[in-house]
């Protein structure tokens, strides 16, 4: 699916980089720079262990964990799927304004635009509720490995594995929240098939918009400047959780009172300068620091090509047909703006991987490793087959590529179609007993499916949904004779295949109900009889996927069990080799990184400064979006008036920091702390290059982006007049 | 006419800036840097007036330019439209590949690919002969403003002014030529309106390519990276001067010898480092330093943006085609090539003059000015009106904007009209007295004129030419009531324009015969009458569209006239202003720039180191134009083989050099020089943002490209393997 190409996504699988581009990569491995002293992404039970004050800090261990105590973790929190961190005792939030952004949009309308001139409540009672948006504590974590891995034998199959894993979890779940009664428990996999820890969660469910500034400043830069440094965008927000009167979790409510955290972050507001220490609590997503070549070449030939190359014309079609539909196009903004950012972020990795010779090196690891092996007869019997037992799983993840790709991403991007599934779905597995259920149709994350459901369904729009069943449809008429889907086979007939899909496409359509809200949440968990009772032609053809659907679940399920067994020996193998202890890949956990603020140099010739200024934002003002600056910025950057927020050395208003931290997705909106533990920014983005960092961590490369607190200050205090914000936050008069 | 918008070219003049991006402009403004101390292209009258000690130079005035002995300037001369320098006592010369395409462009067939593979010559005999492209050596110049200006009174009308002016300087041309055979003469305007200078120079017809590279070195970076920095462009090539046996100019002829220079310069393979000082000798295109705040604004709000969308889009009609056409699209490829390196000129000037706020700027200079003026009744009386007039110049251009860029760029863009017209124009001017004839008709230049003409046909697709003309004609048809086209107007009636566009188009293109480069050259200077017989429907347009265009250049020579008069009383008066002597602009003749290697900082929170190295040669490659570099140098560079060319102070091999001289166009193929006068490096581009030096010099953002003579030598002798051209330029062995 090329870029400029809106009619065909032929090619399945990209091909294989020529001979040059690996005669490239490997002239440039030489030259790779070996350091890779602070990666870490350190969770919860290994801070006790680092020895902070080298590093820099002026605190310990202890003030920042102290298990059974606390300490400035009990600040940090998720707010939906970033992290934020409270800031005062009347539970005020501080994170990312692209996290807080939803609130600013439901409340939106013609005549009150909070997206374009920001919001901000002059008092308690006028902030805004965030319906949906949660707040999540974390209250405990237990080492329950082994619980989940008792008798679980090496000669056990995948397949059987991975579903004797899967149940245990949710069994230990179960326990802890009948223990724990208004907790949510989650059982995270540390290290794969080898560490497994249970977190104790208090979810807050009454959260509050006090100050999300306008999208110019929070978004300034838009999709242009995402994943790039220098950087000038305000992206941050203050929300409020509540709780009811009793101090516990309560819905929305007007008689709600704020909630008083048990600790909450100091804000500095002299911030830091370059080569300041500084380090970061939160929640990042997922990395893959810890797999093989056999994985990383996966990624790099097949899965992200075919993602990048879909979504990039998945983008096309929504923004041309955006262009003729502007109620269609503000639908549509939402799903750009994601699969836009999917996009940039394996573009970028794709090309860090390519000039780095990242595959290359792993392999090059992996054969060192398969001969250490090799020569110690105890490892020989442990791990001899590990290595082509995972080029096996691949080479075969490989082959059924096409099928399986096609399935996934077909499901991703035709509404109607995954909108049948879930509703057939649903209705087999609310049958089950609750333990036997698929995940999302567990009692405890039914409500919050159904939400996502019908979220789909106000972002539909049909002419985008048409071309995209369109393009998949001609490319399962394209697949091999091995792949054949059935279902699809059966609508297409063998000749005038085109025809075919358009005369489905009218059809279907044309009599479906599944646009109908009320129509899905009604049909939401109806029993499998009356669901099939109805006469839709996309409940049909969900109907008729099933048995390609369900074939490509239990071959992944497979895989998976291979998988997880596999790369914990992996991990062992390669922890003796290498006479190291890894940190465990990120998995949505808690945990801190540390290192200083840092330019870097992005190219030859070229050196990116680590703090950027209010100079840049208004050197990049265009006045049209997204470079369309505030008219009062642009007024107080003529009068210098930064009152005491310019930085000392830069003696200007700095915007945006720079720093060689190890952090991913999930860690938006999480604060960068000095060595004193007090906020200095907040954390919202990697530099174009980093991106890569999630396979593996550089210095001479990952860098990750907060905005300033000083940026923060002057825009809530000067520009948007929210003293009230100032006064809370207690960091004394800023102008 | 918008980027991506191939079907329509309405909007003839973009409207201003919008109130916020003058505000923005202003606010800018304040902060502009005002250093303006190393601005100068000194003429070589100045030379000796220069304390180059003062400026970090290890040699005199005398040494670079002695008048009547010469001196370094003596090895400086023009090669085509470019700048070269003689590098060896057998004629050799380096100047840009950019300069020397053309000739393994002429020379390359699909056997003998000189433009993919480079090329050397082994010897001398396998030298390339260059047909057309000239070098001209600078013999001498003499003051004759006097002459020029001689009874010119000030109540003298403009277009007189105008027509005298233009006259004398032909009269001194055609006495100076009579009185040196063999040499060519020119007046050059220095200041206008005010100094004049007689330039004598030989001009060798017989050139030769010795060694130009591939084009993947060569033009590196092709679009992309043109006006950009970090550069790693391989823009030089070596070719050689021949002259008779008898020493005199002379046609290429197997019987000719290398021209023995008078002088040579000698080339330092240490090269220089940051912060070296270094100095250009080169021929500058054009500049506009002395222009009023009228003058910034109507290229600022009018022409520039004009003809930056117009070949924007006119790039994009072609580029379409040439997917459709591959015979087409190399017919096309050098006029794209034109076109886009005007278009991002202009969109550079256009941004960077709006990011200074540069026309607002110079508008309150010129306020101080009047002011200045009108507080001394001397200056009153003979400055009062200067302003006021020079604004009414630009009024009335303002206002017949619509037609005169109309018909300009119609004229420029169809070719079939162009062709046309220029027959029609011979024919009527090669009836008069030589001195008399038009510049391009006069039997100097006869034989340049025709052989343009009949390049254009070589470049000639007609798609392309049908698309152009029917987007003027459109354009035409929209013009205001006042400056209707009546040649245009009668083709197409008053109703369904468009159809009768479309039938005149496939009428005149289907019978037309000056598509056929014979039948074009045998009508170049036929009688009218004989001219007028014939039946081509373009000669018949041409004919009818003579009144519009001799009225438009009725028109622009009045203007002429007032600019020249006007522009040099306004930088009079600037003069005694400011309290200092104006160095004049840019105009063709040899100039001499100095200052240093130094980095810059393009945009907040970035720097640009002044030395790229190889690295960023391999970093920016992809294996595909305009980045697919030569096997050899990746190899190279695997190996770490630079010989003795490796930076000391940045070891490895350097590709580019920044620094902050003043150039221009023109200057392209100018020698860098270091303190002693020994080159050091080929001048051949501006940084993005530096582009704005054609109307503002500032220490701040002007810098100029050259590829390195490290990179020269290293891609010559172990790349090329070419040591019979290191040999000659005696460096010694580089190994």
């Amino acid at each position: 699916m090329a870029a400029t190409n809106t009619t065909g996504t032929r090619a399945l699988i990209n091909p294989r980089p020529g001979i040059f581009a690996l005669a490239l990569a490997a002239v440039l491995f030489l030259s790779v720079p070996a350091s890779r002293a602070d990666e870490g992404m350190y969770p919860l039970s290994e801070i006790g262990k680092l020895n902070l004050a080298a590093h820099g800090l002026k605190l310990t261990a202890a003030d920042i964990f102290d298990p059974g105590k606390g300490g400035l973790v009990d600040a940090i929190v998720r707010v939906g799927g970033c992290t934020g961190s409270f800031v005062s005792p009347e539970g005020l939030i501080i994170t990312n304004h692209h996290c807080a952004f939803g609130i600013v949009q439901q409340a939106s309308t013609p005549d009150r635009d909070y997206i374009t001139d920001g919001f901000f409540a002059p008092d308690g009672r006028a902030e805004l509720p965030a319906p949906g948006l949660t707040i999540r504590i974390t209250d405990s974590y237990t080492d329950v490995s082994a619980e989940v891995l008792a008798d679980l034998p090496d000669t056990m199959d995948y397949t059987a594995r991975s579903e004797a894993i899967s149940r245990r979890m949710k069994e230990i779940v179960a326990r802890a929240e009948a223990d724990h009664p208004g907790k949510r428990a989650d059982v995270s996999e540390m290290f794969p098939g080898k560490s497994y820890l249970l977190f104790i969660y208090t979810y807050l469910r009454d959260v509050r918009a006090v100050y999300v500034p306008p999208r110019s400043v929070g978004e300034f830069g838009g999709e242009t400047d995402n994943w790039v440094w220098p950087r000038h965008t305000g992206d941050f927000a203050f929300v409020r959780a509540y709780v009811g009167p009793d101090g516990s979790p309560a819905d929305y409510s007007p008689d709600n009172v704020p909630y008083k955290p048990k600790r909450f972050l100091k804000v500095d507001p002299a911030g830091v300068e370059d080569g300041d220490n500084v380090f970061i609590l939160g929640y990042p997503g997922r990395t893959y620091r810890h797999q093989s070549s056999s994985f990383l070449a996966y990624e790099e030939d097949v899965r992200m090509p075919y993602v990048a190359d879909l979504y990039r014309w998945e983008i096309s079609v929504m923004e041309a047909l955006g262009d003729e539909d502007p109620a269609g196009a503000i639908k549509m903004s939402g799903r750009i703006k994601s699969l836009s950012n999917v996009m940039k972020n394996y573009t970028s990795k794709l090309q860090g991987m390519a000039r780095l010779g990242l595959t290359a090196e792993r392999a090059a690891e992996d054969s060192t490793l398969t001969a250490f092996i090799a020569a110690d007869p105890a490892l020989a019997a442990r791990y001899g087959d590990m290595l082509d037992e995972l080029e096996r799983v691949y080479v075969s993840m490989r082959q059924d590529a096409d099928l399986s790709l096609t399935l996934e991403y077909m499901n991703r991007s035709v509404v109607m179609l995954s909108v049948a599934r879930q509703l057939l779905e649903a209705s087999d597995e609310m049958l089950k007993p609750d333990i036997e259920r698929r995940s999302p149709y567990m009692e405890r994350n039914l409500r919050s499916t159904k939400t996502s459901l019908l979220r789909s369904l106000r972002e539909y729009v049909e002419p985008a949904d048409q071309r995209f069943l369109r393009e998949f449809f001609l490319d399962a008429s394209d697949l091999d004779v091995n792949h054949r889907i059935g279902a699809i086979d059966s609508r297409l007939g063998e000749t005038n295949v085109e025809g075919a899909i358009d005369e489905f496409i009218s059809a279907a359509y044309g009599s479906t109900r599944l646009t109908d809200s009320a129509f899905v949440a009604n049909c939401f968990g109806m029993a499998p009889d009356s669901l099939s009772a109805i006469d839709d032609p996309f409940l049909k053809l969900a109907a008729d996927l099933r048995p390609a659907y369900e074939a490509e679940r239990s071959r992944s399920v497979e895989r998976r069990g291979a998988l997880t067994k596999l790369n914990g020996e992996y991990a062992e193998a390669r922890e003796l080799l290498l006479k190291k202890d890894f940190i465990p890949d990120a998995n949505g956990t808690l945990r801190m990184t540390f290192g200083s603020i840092k330019g870097y140099t992005p190219a030859d010739a070229l050196h990116a400064e680590p703090i950027t200024t209010i100079r840049g934002v208004i050197e990049k003002t265009t006045g049209r979006e997204p470079f369309n600056t505030p008219a009062k910025i642009v007024e107080l950057y003529g009068k210098k008036d930064y009152g005491r927020l310019a930085s000392r050395k830069l003696r200007t208003l700095p915007v945006c920091l720079l720093y060689n931290l190890d952090t991913t997705g999930g860690n938006s909106g999480s604060p960068l702390l000095n060595a004193a533990g007090d906020l200095v920014g907040v954390n919202f983005d990697r530099a174009y290059g980093a991106t890569i960092n999630d396979f593996a961590w550089d210095e001479s490369y990952s860098r990750s982006i907060a905005v300033d607190i000083r940026y923060v200050l002057w825009m809530t205090a000067k520009v948007a007049g929210a003293n009230r914000i100032i006064g809370e936050l207690g960091v004394g008069p800023v102008d």
